[in-house]
């Protein structure tokens, strides 16, 4: 059955059935936010041929099923609240769709982000829909923070540590290994089936969120105290190393990362060249890691926290370049420039 | 110069350049509801083609102007939160759009967003861009109300006052004059300006919500106390028949409507035959104006308040239809049906 079949209202009754009944059928959605926080709000587009690629194509070449398509466009709107350090409180999704869609795979995709977003506890809470020759999914995304705990990319300043929060390059390995299946053949079924899921279905860092609560409700050392509990990141959704470039812009300071401290999943580094992991870890792009700035102390912290293979990758520095050493010395320091990332345009 | 001359980069800058500076550049915007209100979020989507249609197309016949479209695009959203008792905080603008774009173009869209926000004080406090072949714009707004304040479409009650807040009809009138500018030849200047106006810039009724909280702090009579003071209703973008629907399917009421209440421009009655004129009033849509329920006295204070052409049209029934009656006697009763409204698939 195709969206034309259904009708507006049907259609929308369909996807009503992905929402809470409480919150639907009003001209707005209404939400509560906690008294003392403030609003959060992000916005993501994602179009059929660039984010997705199911509106009429061959299943067998999809990369990105309707139903990971959904999981990724919640998790990649939950990743920037995550790097707000704010917590989530619910989603709009505005659609334009070609009349000639499946209601399956539509309903498919909805599953996906409702499969994200539940362990999460994140409903949503309304949306639109249009006709258009080209799928659109535009959501928007709702949290909210105490104002002094949220996570600016500005605020990192010379000295602090810089932390992954997790592996880097994984996503753009599974990309790799979904396009060229073939390529895949020495890796081992479990390598083979993690690095495919890291790509499809990445998690959003709002457990890191949680752990700079209890690490900022635990700090009783006056060092430790409130005021200098400062925390500067984003997320690496673009990137690692564009996450550092835009953080040492916005805090107009420099960094320097060592190659050996970034941690890259075992499986991408025994399958690849050195020189492509990191690559593929610096500008590959979507892991949905938090790449954050603070005192040593507090970050020692978090790593502790949040476990492996979080690491602390480096430091930020006074001047105003992005410098890749190698604690080892065996490679060249590189200087790390924006032009390797994608551009929209 | 062409959106794919900029660079995503150069396009973001340009875009930035409309949105308050301190809310600008992290994953996500901060703002602040105030304690005790809770917040809203309405979301749409329009696609060129379908809302508007300047992408490459000869701009001698575009019906909606880049200006006029972001305008349009600000209203709507706004007309929701209106339609929900809600006084606005921001939006969020995600855009998909064809490297061949104009960037002119696309600036006149934003300037057209701003005009029509800035005197609600209401700034865009974030977005993205996405490469597309077809120009989507969804709009996330978002507002805060007090929660006994908030206008539901569920509310109505038997007996209740149906009020329209201003003129129907006009913005399907205006566009009728765009398509086949000839047939306004019999139209002085005053009147055809009036009606483009009416189509191309609609005012979201914002003030009305304003209304509404100046007449609840001063209603003192204890007839009419705060737990009596109950406000349903929505806005009539999608026509004043379908909020007349929307709104009895919603409270599992009836209504009755007097033809001869229904504010009609003037400048359309002379134009066109009674027919036509009831008929674009009824199911023209996009005259954003407010469609509301509530007891007879507060609506008398309300329309009093708000000044002509708002008046009182009709009365919530028990009975499950929406019937069209005329207090002349001139016309038969008639049944009002969803069927004539704008279906999108």
């Amino acid at each position: 059955m195709h969206i034309c079949d259904l009708g507006e209202q049907g259609l929308l009754q369909r996807l009503q059935s992905f929402c809470p009944s409480d919150v639907i059928g009003d001209d707005a959605a209404l939400m509560t936010v906690t008294p003392g926080h403030q609003l959060v709000v992000t916005t993501d587009v994602l179009v059929d041929g660039v984010h997705f690629s199911w509106g009429n194509a061959n299943p067998e070449v999809w990369t990105t099923s309707p139903h990971d398509a959904g999981w990724r466009a919640a998790a990649a709107n939950l990743s920037d609240l995550a790097a707000m350090g704010a917590h989530p409180l619910g989603i709009t999704v505005g659609l334009s769709l070609p009349p000639r869609l499946l209601v399956a795979d539509l309903e498919a995709f909805y599953t996906g982000l409702v499969d994200c977003l539940t362990p999460f506890d994140v409903p949503i809470v309304g949306g639109d829909v249009c006709r258009s020759s080209v799928m659109t999914v535009a959501i928007a995304a709702f949290g909210q923070v105490i104002p002094q705990h949220a996570i600016y990319r500005s605020a990192a300043q010379p000295g602090d540590a810089i932390i992954a929060t997790g592996y880097h390059g994984g996503s753009r390995t599974g990309l790799e290994l979904l396009l060229h299946p073939e390529q895949g053949i020495g890796l081992s079924k479990d390598d083979y089936h993690y690095l495919i899921q890291t790509h499809q279905r990445p998690h959003p860092r709002l457990d890191v969120v949680d752990q700079l609560d209890t690490i900022r409700h635990h700090c009783v050392r006056p060092q430790n105290a409130l005021n200098t509990f400062r925390v500067a990141g984003m997320d690496s959704s673009d990137g690692l190393a564009d996450a550092v470039l835009q953080i040492c812009r916005a805090s107009r300071v420099g960094a320097r990362i060592d190659r050996q401290a970034i941690p890259i999943p075992p499986a991408l580094s025994q399958w690849r060249s050195p020189e492509i992991a990191m690559r593929w870890a610096l500008y590959g792009g979507e892991d949905f890691e938090l790449v954050l700035c603070c005192q040593d102390a507090i970050a020692h912290d978090l790593i502790r926290q949040i476990g492996s293979p979080a690491a602390i990758i480096g430091t930020i520095t006074s001047e105003v370049e992005v410098i890749l050493t190698d604690s080892t010395g065996e490679w060249n320091n590189e200087m790390i420039q924006f032009s390797h990332s994608f551009q929209h345009f």
